[in-house]
């Protein structure tokens, strides 16, 4: 059982991640490798002290060398729910399962809000992750809604195993020359469901298909971690970045503004000394 | 009049002006040229997102970099006292007066509380403040008591215009060769006045002289800004950095732990912002 889950690798995970292996923390890191997509497509930040007028790309390259001569690893599986038991947490990454004593989530903040019939059907005929799920639904007709150019390989993965793609992209510049997929333009309001059959409707038309991902940078707090206390979209914190579980923390953008990456180490750093007191606690 | 004045040059009142400066607002910032003292002796951190491994000097480096390359002046100047008063503040250094709308109090954190006597007789007898008030005394006798070895060159101008210093290091490796100098050691306890006469008491001694100069690194709260609420030493603040009197916000190890340089420079930030929405509220 590890001491702590961080879960999110933006800049909030980064500095928690720093912080616990500093103080001699038994953790695991969930996240991307490359931290976060977001990251990278800054122009400029100028109001973070210690680096002094960086490009995004630039933040990136520093981050990802700091945690690897800090000897840092990251978990690059995608958390699907964070259950909590009895004094400790259970993460679910698609089939497989961690155990923690104490969890940080640093989950961004969602650009795109869930529409209707989203939730309703998530795990039975929506699916938020391309890696955990394409193979349940290999050679079967996939709708792909995607809010974001960072999941352009999922979605190729997907469009090698599907019988067709109709890809919903919702941002500039996608790549579209996938295999075996139809381009679908549009912003979609609702998700149905008639039989086996899943249905994607827009003002105009509903795309069919079995299955329906939707990938998208952030997700929802309330429906990775059942229970949480959300305010407005955000995870309630007080200023030790607890949240109204105990034994799990919460920092970053997810618990609001400013959205800053500033703000977010904060959080990060608090987070990360809450959770040790949490742990010393338990003794 | 400013829009906002920072005091206190820590890393928390570096972020709030490094984003107030990105913000486009008009404020002044109070502090050391140098911004910490405290900083520069670090060894080592290895836990701040951004800088890897590096020693409180190379930090210090970087930041008086970035706000050189940002083009902010540090005010060197002493605050001797923040007043609210109908819609700003009133900042007083010494003998002059600044105004701004709001304010962002960075005081960093007492080492040293203040002994008995010491609030009592602060500005008649007693002061903070060697640069400000020395002149006052010429020619008299002082008796200077100093929590930190930044404070040798204010020591060595009193030396030069007291008839004979009385003095007082709380620390190790003191310079001690100033002119007309008595070094006396031991833990002061208390400060009386009688007549024009004031005393430092020792368990074993008193010492006489005509002003005590209390020098340490950080001022408590409730003295530098009447009216502030101070919960066990720390400035009461919420998720917004806001504290109990509008416009006036806190940031950073006055606020309360973790001490660390990450959450100071997150709550500088959420600081800054907190202060603009301030002034937008003004309009």
């Amino acid at each position: 059982m590890y001491d702590v889950a961080i879960i999110g690798s933006g800049v909030a995970g980064l500095s928690a991640a720093l912080t616990l292996k500093q103080l001699n923390k038994n953790f695991i890191w969930f996240g991307s490798k490359k931290l976060s997509y977001k990251i990278s497509n800054v122009e400029k930040v100028t109001n973070y002290p210690g680096l002094i007028s960086v490009t995004g790309k630039e933040m990136q390259e520093v981050f990802l060398r700091q945690i690897r001569e800090a000897n840092i690893e990251i978990t690059e599986k995608q958390v699907t729910g964070v259950y909590q038991m009895t004094g400790s947490y259970s993460i679910l990454c698609g089939q497989e399962m961690f155990e923690a004593k104490s969890v940080i989530v640093c989950l961004g903040v969602e650009s795109v809000k869930p529409i209707k019939g989203e939730l309703e059907y998530l795990g039975s005929g929506v699916s938020y992750c391309a890696t955990c799920d394409g193979m349940i639904y290999k050679n079967k007709e996939m709708t792909v809604f995607s809010s974001s150019k960072e999941f352009e390989e999922e979605i190729e993965f997907l469009s090698e195993i599907a019988s067709k793609i109709n890809f919903v992209p919702l941002y500039k510049d996608a790549k579209t020359d996938f295999r075996n997929t139809e381009v679908i333009s549009g912003m979609p309001t609702e998700i149905k469901r008639e039989g086996k059959k899943m249905y994607l409707v827009f003002k105009d038309k509903e795309i069919e298909s079995d299955v329906i991902f939707m990938l998208k940078s952030a997700v929802s707090p309330a429906v990775l971690v059942p229970g949480i206390e959300v305010d407005n979209g955000h995870i309630k914190v007080d200023r030790a970045c607890k949240t109204n579980m105990e034994g799990l923390f919460a920092a970053g953008d997810c618990t609001g503004r400013p959205y800053q990456y500033t703000k977010a180490v904060g959080e990060g750093n608090i987070a990360a000394h809450s959770a040790v007191s949490y742990l010393a606690s338990l003794k």
